[in-house]
Parts: structure tokens; sequence; C-alpha cells
């Protein structure tokens, strides 16, 4: 089934211990989109400036996903500039220049309203709403975050969360967002204000996923090369909403959602191989199914 | 089989967001050994002043330890004294009072020396080469280091190393002494120094273990409660061994580390849910067995 995504598209300049590169393709958007199209069709919301390579539109329709939504506005592309340190868990923002992102109003086209599966990507809680109120009956709606729309704009972030299925979220986000340091507790504190399942993203670390009764944890896939975690988050969100969406319509189970957890799980371990999207391009099913295999033999044991 | 360990006893003081306790039983070797008598017989060797409970020392005795190369010196016991912020990770010392631990001797009972399984607890590797010279054809040997050392006797640290089986270290203290961010990399690395076998403590994070060409993840048991982690490491590697003790004269298999792991991972999770040795004291074999049921719903998943 269809799975409808709204976020940013972005030039990224980076700096890692691992190398630096300059005004390479980016953005939350881009990397679910590529990461999700491994499994299902796509449909993306953006926008980018004319200076946006063509080439990469091209890759990403090549790709199987649909630009109908994508709007190629007047002016530069939304440019984010920062860097890592060894502890490739945390990104350090040198500058954000938001660009034709700062005028972004996202409108679906008529045909996407009825798309069952939404993922709102991490972008100012104000469009975010916009379209949940364009969207008809979601299937599963999924959102992201990050702490400068938690400082900013607490009530509509609120908001939004009141009407999502599922909220993926960083491990220091949503201590920061629930005012709680235990993991546990704090998505407790999550679900209560809406959403059945939060999915907590760790890093090298993986991922502690929540809902009513259950508990998953998923490692990240330890890795011997790692040039590049930007993008890392939201691959994992596209694997993730991708897996969901391949489901077509039978009903989901725990089991399922494990699974999400996993091919997302192994989809970012690529993204951070190679800088921007570059490993995410050429991805195959069979490297993602080798790799779950991987994480598989990684965390088996018998009682 | 019979499992030997040599580490300290103590009084520790601590301060955490969940309370303060004074001068209550610690040590590295007493953890060890509550955690792995659930599951070997034990071997305890160590020294304590006159001040410490008889009491304590009864509890031990009466949970199958023998107490043989249990040194009472004059003097008083060696005393911690520390705190924990909200991140349970990372213990800051306040102070260390050596005490009777700093002319500690240790000296193997006779009968002693052909014991199968050895563990080195985290001691001044003057003293874990001292148990070394003095054990004969031990099955497995294993060893848990800390920064402090890593820093002070690099040299003698190295030549203990170079003779045990398994590192058992946290994620912090393996990046400082093999210089190497990359915990694939750094293993390795501590792996060409000789020792089979890395198990690498990474907190509420969990386990990552590797050999040559093994990799296995374990997750930390997701607790609401944490009150002291104070232990938690030491009773990891008391369930690790114990079990691998608990295997008789077996070959031990790759699946036998990791259900050790499990069983450390288990044992863990249960010291810190109280001060102190507290909830050590009183485990079942039934509570065990619970706690890895509970991991493996925690970590399932079918491709």
């Amino acid at each position: 089934m269809s799975l409808l995504v709204v976020g940013s598209m972005a030039f990224d300049s980076i700096k890692s211990p691992f190398g630096e590169v300059e005004r390479v393709i980016g953005g939350s958007a881009t990397y679910f989109s590529l990461a999700a199209s491994c499994l299902s069709p796509v449909r993306l919301v953006s926008v980018v400036g004319r200076d946006f390579p063509k080439k990469t539109i091209e890759m990403l329709s090549s790709r199987g996903i649909d630009l109908e939504g994508l709007k190629v506005a007047d002016g530069e592309t939304f440019h984010w500039k920062g860097y890592y340190e060894y502890d490739l868990n945390t990104a350090h923002t040198v500058r954000t220049d938001l660009n034709v992102f700062r005028d972004f109003a996202p409108s679906l086209p008529a045909a996407w309203r009825e798309t069952p599966y939404v993922f709102l990507g991490n972008i100012d809680p104000r469009l975010q709403l916009d379209i949940l109120a364009q969207v008809r009956n979601p299937r599963v709606v999924a959102l992201d975050t990050m702490n400068f729309w938690i400082g900013k704009s607490p009530q509509l972030l609120r908001e939004v969360i009141r009407n999502v299925d599922i909220v993926i979220i960083n491990e220091a986000e949503i201590r920061e967002l629930t005012a709680e340091f235990n993991l546990v507790k704090a998505a407790r504190k999550l679900m209560n204000m809406g959403p059945g399942r939060v999915v907590v993203k760790r890093g090298e670390y993986g991922v502690l996923q929540m809902a009513d009764g259950e508990v998953f944890a998923a490692p990240a896939y330890p890795l011997e090369t790692i040039y590049d975690p930007t993008g890392a988050g939201d691959s994992f969100a596209g694997g993730f909403m991708g897996y969901l969406a391949s489901r077509g319509r039978a009903a989901l189970t725990e089991m399922d959602y494990r699974l999400a957890t996993m091919y997302g799980s192994a989809i970012a371990s690529f993204t951070v191989e190679a800088f921007s999207t570059e490993r995410l391009q050429g991805l195959s099913l069979e490297d993602i199914s080798m790799r779950l295999s991987a994480f598989r033999s990684l965390t088996e044991f018998r009682v």
C-alpha cells in the first residue's frame, strides 16, 4: 500500500572524523523516501529550490518515488551545515538556511488524500497539522520531531502527537519532551498523550520500541566503518514505515512492528556506511535481506 | 565446576537521585560471588577488616560461597564513596579508602590451585598476575579492569591481558585501553593482545560480545525503577562466569557464551533494582529463569 511522507529535502555540508563533504544531497524526506522505496510505493511531499539537481530528482523517480507532491520553488534549497565528533550519536549544527523551506505550505495532490500510511517528518508541527487535516482516514500515522520543536512549539506539537499512532523519536528528545529520564516511564507518559506505540532511536545502541504491554529491543548493527550518521534516523523510519505499508491489508501484529523495526535498522545500517544518500541509492532487497540475517545471528540465543 | 574469584569486598556509601545509603555491603568480589553462586560453586579470595559484619560473611557462606580464601585482617574494610546523577551509566568517585586492601597479598588455599574457572576482578594487575601464577591449567580465565589501572599500570595490565581468555570491560574503558573509538575495531585490537573473546559492558544499553567471527548483542532489561547501578557489572560477570562453570565438562560453544551473557544480564537486572546486594541475596533460579524468558520476548523477531 502507498506511503506518504512530508519532510525536508536539503543540501548538507558535513564534517566528521572520517571526511568532509560540501552541499551533498540530504533532508529527512529524501532519506526516508529512498529507504521506504525499497519496500513500498512512496509519495513525497516537500519543496526544493531551482538549484536542486535534476539528476537527483530523476534518481528518486527511478526508485518508484512519486514526486507529484514535490514543489520546485524560486530560490535556494534548504541547507544544513553540521559536524560530528567521535561520538557519532550527536550532530552539532553550525548553521541552518531554511531558504525555500521558510514559506513551505504543503498541499496534497487530490489523489493522495486517501493514502493509508503517513509519515510526518521532522518539520514545524504547524505543517504536520496541515497535512493531517488533508488526509482522510489514514491507517497508520507516524511522527518524528526534534528538540527544536519541543522547545519552540510545545502546544502545537502536543496537538500533533494526540493525533498520531506512532511516535519515532530520539532518546534525548523523548526525555526532554516528557521531562522523564527513565525511558520506560517516558514512553508510558508519551503514550498517555495519544499514540499507541513509541519507537525510541538510540543511535549506535539501536532501538527500543514500546506499546501497551510490549517492549522490543533491537541493537544497531555493529559496523566497523561509520562514515556519516546523517540520515540514519530518517532511513530507519523509512524502512520501518515501508515495511508496514508493504503488509497490504493484513491486520498489523506486534511481530509486524518488530520486523518493521528490523527492516528500519537494516536499512539505516547501510546509510551510515557512506556520506549522503550514496549507499541507499543502489540498495537492493537482497542487500537488506542479507543484513536482516546478520541481525538475526547477532541477537540469537536459545534458553 | 568450581569458579574462583579474586576481587574487592567493601563498604559503599552511595548517593543517587533515588536515595542515599551509608556503608552498605559492596565490592566487586561480593557482587560477583553472590551472582555466580546462583549457578555454580564459588571460591572467594579477598580481604576484609575486623569491622566487616559477621552476618554478611554467614550470608555469603549460606549461599554456597567457599570463604577459605577470605582473609580477615587487622584494620578497616575497603570503603568506596560515590554518587550517580540521572545518567546512571557513570559512577562518580568521591573517595576511595583502600584500608586493609592496601597490603592485600592474595594467596590461594592449596586445594584451590586447580580451580577450572577463574575470574580476576577489577584490582591491581600485580595482584591479578599473582593469582595467575598460583593457578594450574585453568580452563577459562576472565578479567575485568578499569580506567585507573589502564592509566596507572599499562604494562602490567597488558601482561595479564596476554594470559587470559576473556576480557569483560566497560565501553569507555575498552576505548581508552585500545585508543580506538569504534567498538568492533577496539575489540579486534584487544583480541590481538591475547584473549579470544571480549565482552563489552554498555550499562543500560546492554552488552556487545565479540570473538573470532562472532558478534552477539544483548540489550539490558528496560527497567522502570533503577535504584543503584553499583555492582551491575560485577553481577553480570558473576552470572556470565557462573553459567560457564555450570556447563561441567562439556566443550563450550558460542551458544554457551551467548547464554552466559543472558544469565549475566538477567542477574545484573536484579542487582540494580535495590541498593547494595539486597536483591541478590534472596535471588532464586526461578527468578532468573523468569527474567530470561522476559529477555527472550524482549529480543525476539521472526524474519
